[in-house]
């Protein structure tokens, strides 16, 4: 079997699962690691794997098939599309939902004779193929989308910027209460409090003001405001032992009719390690992203483009008649 | 909008279905339905739908441009599906699973530059879309499919050919204990037994011996044998009051691993309607089996070669704002 050849660009959490995922996958080859660090200090988990320079990956297109970008969406991700995708298949988990759009333009527009996926993981991703299949098939109806128990990094780094705050983890926790009103077929319509509930373990400097600090998060715009908000003060060893791993999940729930008769689809993730599972949705992607381009099919794409079968390493009579 | 142009072949309960869904999608147009009874005779819920002869079919092939084909696997489909799919695009649900492979090659075959889109509904369908796209996203792990709680047309059928059985409605049951197991990530091996229950509710005729017709039900091979089942007998008049609707529903669960780490993805249905929601499938694939006709993608496809946008009347942009 011909192996797809794959780089990772970015060493964090999604890059670590990426390397992992890639190293299981029976058709791929992990070519290596490119970072913006010196190459010689990353703290590689397995030291067979060859790091290089980020500024070295432009030399290097005829050894890569694709190239899996494992930066942040607000740091990194909006540059680094553009300028890989020009000369790489590249795949990535841009997730600023309404900067996709843009990006997705961009991108196309830097492409020649490359194929890109972009935006995927498992929301945007996995949960937006939830979306669309579901709304699809019972047009009249309204999907329903929660998120948690979870890590939100995005609210547990505005706690963090907080003055006296030495370190923070908040999660997304669904309202038990609003699922039930979906999965009754009621179609119900929620406020934001309605449907989450913000759980907020802070960890204060030396002295700060506590009362002052549980105020600030639980008044601050768009991250916190809208919601019911706890904040539990802990100390930083509380806060290592008990919040450092990566729990995530969520559901996506659509409630339809057929005139008279309701129906429920339902789909849910229940993730011991977030950017793990964003990884594993990754090379999936990535795997397509390779046999889109290989038919052609060039351009900026979402996992709206991707027929299911090229997300599989099996052959399509092998799905057909296993899994069909 | 240029409006997709659909016709109906068989009006049982799919194609009933499969009328209400075509009327009420804004991008398509019901040009007919074709019966193999005499049209006049065809008790039409919208008198206005124009019913043909299946024979007036092949006739028409410039008016319609997918077939969507609602007849019974077993009875119907194995050879309309070659027979309408060598003149239209057609869309179908067959769904003997041991014989798709077969199937698929027969209408591939019969087909010059049509699309076929085979297969489809919810399982096969929905849920092998599921089992193809979680499996490929954590390979390392399970699948699991629970069936119920819902009518099996199948069972049912099965004990109404016993002698001295009047009439018989069979309940495929997903048992908790099962369920539970899977999601607590142990990934389970099941015995057929673990997994359903089959609970059956049958109207006797006058003099029958009821412990016969229980044993026969209970002993029957494949159908009942390696199952756990339970045997009421009613009234006629209790059976139309109290089993006479078509629930259905079930669910696809895929444990995985990356590494140490334990992920559970998890799809559910729960229909009021079993071949009103399969009709709401079929549609939403017709629509599918069309755009990949209008690219000059021909031959007999099933759901893995749908690429999702095509699912929706939506256009991309508003897929890629929306819901992405």
């Amino acid at each position: 079997m011909e192996k797809v050849r794959i780089g990772i660009v970015g060493y964090g959490n999604i890059g670590k699962g990426t390397q992992k995922a890639v190293q299981t996958a029976p058709d791929m080859e992990l070519v290596g690691i490119f970072t913006r660090r010196d190459p010689k200090s990353l703290n590689i988990t397995d030291s067979s794997v060859p790091v290089y320079s980020i500024h070295d990956a432009d030399n290097m297109r005829d050894k890569i098939d694709v190239m899996i970008l494992c930066g942040g969406s607000s740091t990194d991700l909006f540059e680094q599309g553009s300028h890989f995708a020009a000369n790489f298949n590249i795949v990535d988990s841009f997730d600023i939902h309404a900067k996709i759009p843009e990006y997705l333009d961009n991108v196309n527009a830097s492409i020649k004779n490359t194929t890109a996926v972009i935006s995927s993981g498992w929301d945007p991703g996995l949960f937006s193929m939830m979306r669309l299949m579901t709304e699809s098939i019972l047009p009249d109806g309204a999907t329903y989308t929660f998120w948690g128990h979870g890590v939100s990094q995005g609210h547990s780094f505005a706690i963090r910027n907080i003055d006296g705050v030495a370190d923070a983890v908040q999660y997304t926790v669904p309202i038990d209460k609003a699922v039930e009103a979906v999965r009754s077929g009621e179609m119900p319509v929620f406020e934001a409090r309605d449907k989450h509930l913000r759980r907020c373990f802070v960890v204060a400097e030396e002295g700060a003001d506590l009362a002052l600090i549980e105020h600030q998060i639980k008044t601050m715009p768009n991250y916190f405001a809208d919601y019911d908000t706890t904040v539990n003060f802990i100390t930083a060893d509380e806060l290592k032992k008990d919040h450092s791993t990566m729990p995530h999940g969520g559901m996506v729930m659509h409630s339809g009719t057929t005139g008279e008769n309701k129906h429920i689809m339902e789909f849910s993730l229940k993730l011991d390690s977030n950017p793990e599972f964003t990884a594993s949705v990754l090379v999936a992607c990535a795997r397509a992203c390779y046999k889109m381009y290989k038919k052609n099919d060039f351009g900026a794409k979402t996992v709206f483009d991707i027929p299911l079968a090229y997300l599989s390493f099996k052959d399509y009579n092998s799905l057909v008649k296993e899994l069909l």
